[in-house]
């Protein structure tokens, strides 16, 4: 059993973000899948994209929009959004303080 | 892409717990792993057990206490504990308000 608070893990940028901060919580743990805590700053957001891995993304504090390829959907603190493999998507900050997620990927 | 709020839920109870609701969020979503949520009432707690699959647990809001087989520790917001497989685990709300987790595990 290991605990790790998440400030305590370094914080990294994303190519492609703006005011953004992603941490990757259990390098040394699970074997199946990431466990990442992201901080998104008022106007910030995460890239436009898509990729061939599925998230799963849990609103921790904060409001923001879920945006994809057809819609978008305004999310808020104890929402999931899960996107599909290879689906376009974006999370705005719309909000006025930090947008707070944690985002789960298959390894 | 799909949204969905934790409240609108069906929350079910867990063998071997007390004063723990628990909610699948993602039974159609994920191919690689489910994400649950789950609130502990004060004085509640989670079966402890083990099992072949791994946890990775994160704490939303609360105190509590991660017991394993030769030590307990402490855990509140922004924590995660990550349990392997067939490790001996139980999470304890020890404190004055609900303890919420969001619990990963492989599918």
């Amino acid at each position: 059993m290991r605990v790790i608070s998440y400030g305590k893990v370094e914080a990294k940028e994303v190519e492609g973000s703006s005011k953004l901060r992603l941490r990757w919580l259990n390098t040394d743990g699970s074997r199946n899948f990431a466990v990442r805590h992201i901080e998104i700053e008022p106007d910030g957001y995460s890239p436009y994209h898509r990729h061939s891995w599925e998230h799963e993304i849990f609103v921790l504090e904060g409001n923001g929009v879920a945006v994809g390829a057809k819609k978008e959907a305004s999310i808020s603190v104890g929402d999931l959004v899960s996107i599909s493999a290879n689906e376009v998507h974006q999370i705005k900050n719309n909000g006025e303080k930090t947008l707070k997620l944690l985002c789960m990927i298959p390894k």
